[in-house]
């Protein structure tokens, strides 16, 4: 299997720390898109995923699957040992709804913000901006942050008592909050405890390992 | 169990279509959450569901599913005759991918545009616009429309060669588009057809009778 992404994007963290989770790593070819050159935005990349965002799963017979909850309901459905996608029919819908939660309400904010209210990947990828956008999903990532932070006041996973899809989608969000210096709030405490305790899982560990090596070289 | 939700709605659409498709309606209580009151706003509602959308399912137990493909996810776990979310992990990542897919490049981007570029529920409940995002929506859903077209003139179902979760999707986008007069381009006869096709399903037609019996009452 290939994986078509670029090594330290926060939503190519999300199919990576996955990947490391179910130590699939070993079976996925890694193909470079280089977001700050705007090759996800290409004619080519285009053709591979209309919406033009990382990262891209391609199986050996050249079926792509794109968006990371697509591509971790597949990965989980090839082998299930751990599940990040859930087992029973109310945990399956309970990290649906995280995941998505933590998508429109925190990740996909964040994002928003940087395309929109920062220079972004720069002037020749970033054609069309809308700064006021962008500042208003700012704040609705921070409320994200409170929302998530009270959430694990009250459990120790995001979508309850396992670590998930929900978990990494989260992680994400924070790794991307990190890179535009996007704050947590210092009450945020249950979220901070929380983020600590996701960088002692081995899969983390691997995904920073994986960032500190750097650009792929062509 | 019982789906917060609101009759006429294009969201809804997206679960009491499924319900339809797996024949459960009888087994839903539904409870009416008025959007043009904007009772999907209140402190109260938003206890429910964090994100102020529509629907949620309620299990017996209290247990709350917001988000349609959450939903859809559980549903298909209780009983995956027949299934909307796939078999095979391809099937899987594939209408995962494909309803991703048609909330962003059309679903969602013409709610954007019935929020912020139209008087969407009106001023008590659209407290803050954004025309511009708005309009720029407008013109990504019509690209979407597009999109889907030249998909569907290559295979019969949005996913592929079965029925599924990615069809009521799109499908939600189409009723989405008519109540605000978007719309679709001539030249789409891919979309059109496939359209016409979905109006013969009995789940479509059980929906419309539902809308057709109008607001309930309290």
């Amino acid at each position: 299997m290939k994986i078509h992404d670029w090594f330290d994007g926060p939503y190519p963290a999300r199919v990576r720390i996955a990947l490391a989770e179910k130590n699939m790593l070993s079976r996925i070819e890694f193909v470079s898109v280089d977001l700050w050159a705007g090759e996800h935005k290409t004619p080519e990349f285009l053709a591979i995923n209309y919406s033009g965002t990382l990262p891209v799963l391609e199986l050996n017979d050249g079926t792509l699957i794109a968006e990371c909850t697509a591509i971790t309901q597949y990965l989980d459905a090839l082998d299930d040992s751990p599940t990040l996608t859930g087992q029973t029919p109310v945990e399956k819908g309970l990290i649906h709804m995280m995941t998505k939660r933590a998508e429109i309400e925190f990740l996909d904010a964040v994002s928003v913000y940087f395309h929109h209210a920062t220079p972004g990947l720069g002037p020749h990828v970033e054609l069309y901006q809308n700064a006021e956008w962008g500042n208003r999903m700012r704040d609705k990532a921070i409320r994200g942050m409170r929302y998530f932070d009270g959430l694990l006041k009250r459990q120790p996973f995001v979508a309850g008592g396992t670590f998930s899809m929900a978990d990494i989608t989260v992680l994400a969000g924070m790794i991307f909050a990190s890179l535009v210096k996007l704050d947590v709030p210092d009450d945020c405490e249950a979220l901070r405890e929380w983020h600590a305790r996701m960088q002692q899982r081995p899969s983390v560990q691997e995904w920073r390992a994986m960032v500190a090596r750097g650009a792929p070289q062509r």
